[in-house]
């Protein structure tokens, strides 16, 4: 027996007893910093502040190292036997990870969704790392299992807006299911095909259901030949994880034809519900994308909602990135419809300003999440209120915190102007790209999306006139995929890179896109000027130094 | 246009022109509070920590306040309209949320995984808030994505102890995968029986697979009537929704007798393989639990292994609760044979003392996760690194930080002696109860967990005996479920509930059973003693008021 065993065990023994320096004492301390002396807690964490506060305060979005030499600080793959001291390893953190980390937060990191987020975010993940609720149960989340019900509902009413009545009777019932918090958009998209699979195969006539008797049962007992979720080929590649581990198979997914707007193809649609009606192929889901990932498009929502009702089939919105605008009076037409969907990702580490980790499945009809609970006998009993019930995922954090702080303090009208501060600034650099020869837009953007790209000196002509060759493009696209690398390791600012399908030019053969996302409230336009100019002088450079 | 706007976008006008108080100034203020006056930002971290300090120093685990009245503090279902001050919602927070908090990390709060955890855990969270990286892909984690790595190196190493040139080979190699972080336990398991369920329904002769054709279309080519995953009846209920999404359906999970250990019976396990051979139905996996959620055993490891090996299938370990044992020179000999297992689910947030949102698949074959493999043209291109790329999930949050931190600070000898102690001391509670006429064993613990009842004055005889009736246990079933009602309500100890089959008496029914979880270090003796305390006086209460 160690000391500390004997000494926790006796209690006229104090902790003060155990000799300083022992392996016990330290544990303890680690588990009780307040019985020895509080100041290796303040240490800690006045270190952290001034970590964060480095990390935030630099300039640039990443250091110069290379990644190849960054790879070879994390090459040993064993548990240190003695521990380190806190301060030993806060070094390490400090050298070694954070001051080469990705500053996602700079004002010049336009390339993906991160932006600076609202500084209360910070304080509030050390409450929940603090109080470490655990949501799967009331037991262990007694005020933030009601606390996620009001949150999901407050989303809830944003996009389908029902009577007092409707939220009176469900927002805290333990029968009804308005939303689903998940850890990211990918589980929202995968919660909402897995209730449309299990509803539109459900019990039946001495059959179980999907859900008791798997895919293939279901599909015989309902005389399906396969089954398949469609939408555009602008949906997100969750849907192909969808797909894939529902066990409906990737292939399955399928993708109808965009118009030149990236937005899907309704006509192609219904075709596509016609064929597949006729092969006697089941058809899960109709999906629409409310921004597209890669150009921010979104698709006609109504006529999708119509032709989806029309062929009694589940209709899905994949909102994670437009779904905020529906807080922007000038906006948010864009999403009408939305309120016909049965089910709705959004993202709260988007457009709702919220660290990573947090995603919600809203539901229409609060019955429809019967279809996926599951049971245990020490938690989440037929009878409980335990909000694990219902969900793809057991024990997971109160993230939900962040959204319903947030929902609070910024607001429905804070959340209005920094939607439409995202949009205006898109535009302006839309508008910076149309006036310049050097860079040509590649589609009109919708939200805060933008893609499109550097056109070589050499090239500028026959892109004007619209009659570059496949060859050409593709030399364009070399030159592009180099811009983009070499603005990324520079470090001062960034975009991110993509390929789209243009219809622009006679092949259609998809183009790489430079593409960025703004939506971080601290990028100025002198910000964007910046981006740009970055990229002039390293296309200049290419250019320079090659056949271009 | 909105003074924000006018402002940001004029370089020449500063933000000090912005009205004070404006929503303009409000909202700019949320994202740089250092630009005005820093003591915002200093005001609400010090708001926090005052109620994490309260919090944590509570001494009963829950207020006092009845469920139905707290949710009535979340019934409105609006967004506000207009923005908070953050002070007035931190005193909501206060007020509403935190002090009716369950605190999880009480020492008497013994009947589920939660703990007191170390305190740095509390900076860190609020360090991966700030630093606000995605794991999907390097761009947004340039130093965190090698730092993951790294860590499921660690554990696999710890699982699987290949040679150092494996690890030389595989820990930062883009085309291996040692494991995937998941956002719990459940995830590890869905992930572990995605990747078994793909590989071993693969590509063929011309098949696309199960991942691009689906399931039915599999079994078809394979010649299978149907796909089951087999365990024993312990396994926890993430795999009735592994089993439910992945297509195969929850009466396809098989369940196997365990035997009156509550450990998988191999010779069941064996004739339910051969029965489902000569019937045709395919074995997707083999399921060991390691720590069985409601009793703690462990099923039989090296049998179960040589039986999957045998029979040619995936053999997938959910180690959720017991994977740390490895630690322990004393305990690890339980864990003997999960090294030959597939995929193994381990969970940060049990006895890895981490924050909740952390599970692990640890993968033997650094090639299986390409069975699972996706690719998108803006992130998790088929050459990147990007960790997405073999994932459930997509956009994750920086979570393996708190394990990083915890490997290196509490070290392979601190979680030993963490685990012997949970031992050590759940030792202890079983003996108490052992030694008191008032309470039943109902099982002796294998770890930290451990299952017993109360028995009402006049059952003792008759259980000391072993000639309880059907309708006495019944009777005293529902005594225990009044029993830990009360306590639960009193605030002041917790023990978990639950149900398991004993072979003790004739029938063989369920029995209600008392469920603790010992892991937490500031748990002491004395606390144990005033658990058992609090149960005899509410026990005897009950007795004294009804007919018992």
């Amino acid at each position: 027996m160690t000391t500390l065993q004997t000494t926790l065990m006796t209690p006229e023994i104090t902790v003060a007893d155990i000799p300083d320096g022992s392996a016990d004492k330290r544990l303890w301390q680690l588990f009780n910093p307040s019985t020895t002396t509080s100041s290796t807690e303040m240490l800690v964490e006045s270190r952290i502040s001034e970590m964060i506060h480095d990390f935030l305060s630099t300039a640039d979005f990443s250091s110069s190292i290379e990644f190849k030499s960054l790879v070879r600080k994390f090459s040993d793959s064993r548990i240190p036997a003695e521990p380190y001291e806190v301060t030993k390893y806060l070094d390490r953190l400090s050298d070694d990870v954070v001051i080469h980390s990705t500053r996602t937060s700079s004002p010049r990191f336009i390339g993906h969704m991160t932006s600076a987020l609202p500084y209360f975010m910070r304080s509030l993940g050390k409450l929940m790392a603090a109080m470490n609720q655990n949501l799967v149960k009331i037991e262990t989340s007694k005020a933030f299992s009601p606390l996620e019900r009001q949150t999901l509902g407050m989303i809830h009413r944003l996009i389908f807006n029902q009577a007092d009545e409707f939220y009176d009777r469900h927002l805290q019932n333990r029968e009804s299911t308005l939303g689903i918090i998940t850890s990211g958009g990918t589980l929202a998209n995968i919660t909402g095909l897995w209730c449309a699979r299990n509803r539109t195969l459900g019990p039946q006539d001495g059959f179980g259901g999907v859900e008791s008797e798997g895919l293939a049962a279901a599909l015989e007992f309902y005389g399906y030949h396969g089954a398949v979720i469609i939408g555009s080929n602008s949906m997100h590649y969750s849907f192909e994880k969808a797909a894939d581990v529902l066990g409906i198979g990737r292939q399955n997914l399928i993708k109808v034809r965009s118009d030149r707007h990236n937005r899907l193809d309704v006509a192609a649609l219904r075709k596509k519900i016609e064929e597949c009606r006729l092969q006697k192929r089941h058809v899960i889901a109709v999906v629409g994308v409310a921004g597209a990932t890669e150009t921010g498009a979104i698709d006609p929502l109504p006529e999708i909602a119509e032709v989806a009702r029309e062929a009694g089939t589940h209709f899905h919105v994949d909102a994670a990135w437009a779904g905020p605008l529906l807080f922007s009076r000038r906006y948010k037409h864009q999403l009408t419809g939305i309120e016909q969907a049965d089910t709705v990702t959004i993202d709260g580490h988007k457009q709702f300003y919220l660290p990573m980790g947090l995603g919600m499945c809203i539901i229409r009809n609060p019955q429809l999440a019967k279809s996926i609970e599951k049971q245990a006998r020490y938690i989440v009993r037929p009878t409980s209120a335990d909000l694990g019930k219902r969900a793809l995922e057991g024990s997971r954090p109160s993230t939900v915190l962040f959204l319903h702080a947030a929902l609070h303090i910024i607001g429905h009208s804070g959340y209005e102007i920094l939607l439409d501060e995202g949009i205006r600034k898109t535009r302006y650099l839309a508008d910076s790209i149309l006036s310049r020869l050097e860079f040509e837009l590649l589609q009109e953007p919708t939200m805060n999306i933008l893609v499109y790209r550097y056109l070589p000196e050499r090239y500028r002509q026959l892109a004007a006139s619209g009659e570059l060759s496949d060859s050409d493009n593709q030399i364009i696209n070399e030159f592009n995929v180099r811009l983009q690398k070499s603005q990324r390791e520079a470090g001062f600012s960034f975009v991110s890179r993509t390929m789209i399908n243009s219809t622009r030019y006679r092949t259609g053969k998809p183009l790489v896109a430079l593409r960025t996302v703004i939506a971080n409230p601290i990028t100025t336009e002198s910000d964007i000027d910046e981006v740009l100019l970055d990229q002039l002088e390293i296309a200049s450079r290419l250019e320079s130094k090659s056949e271009f």
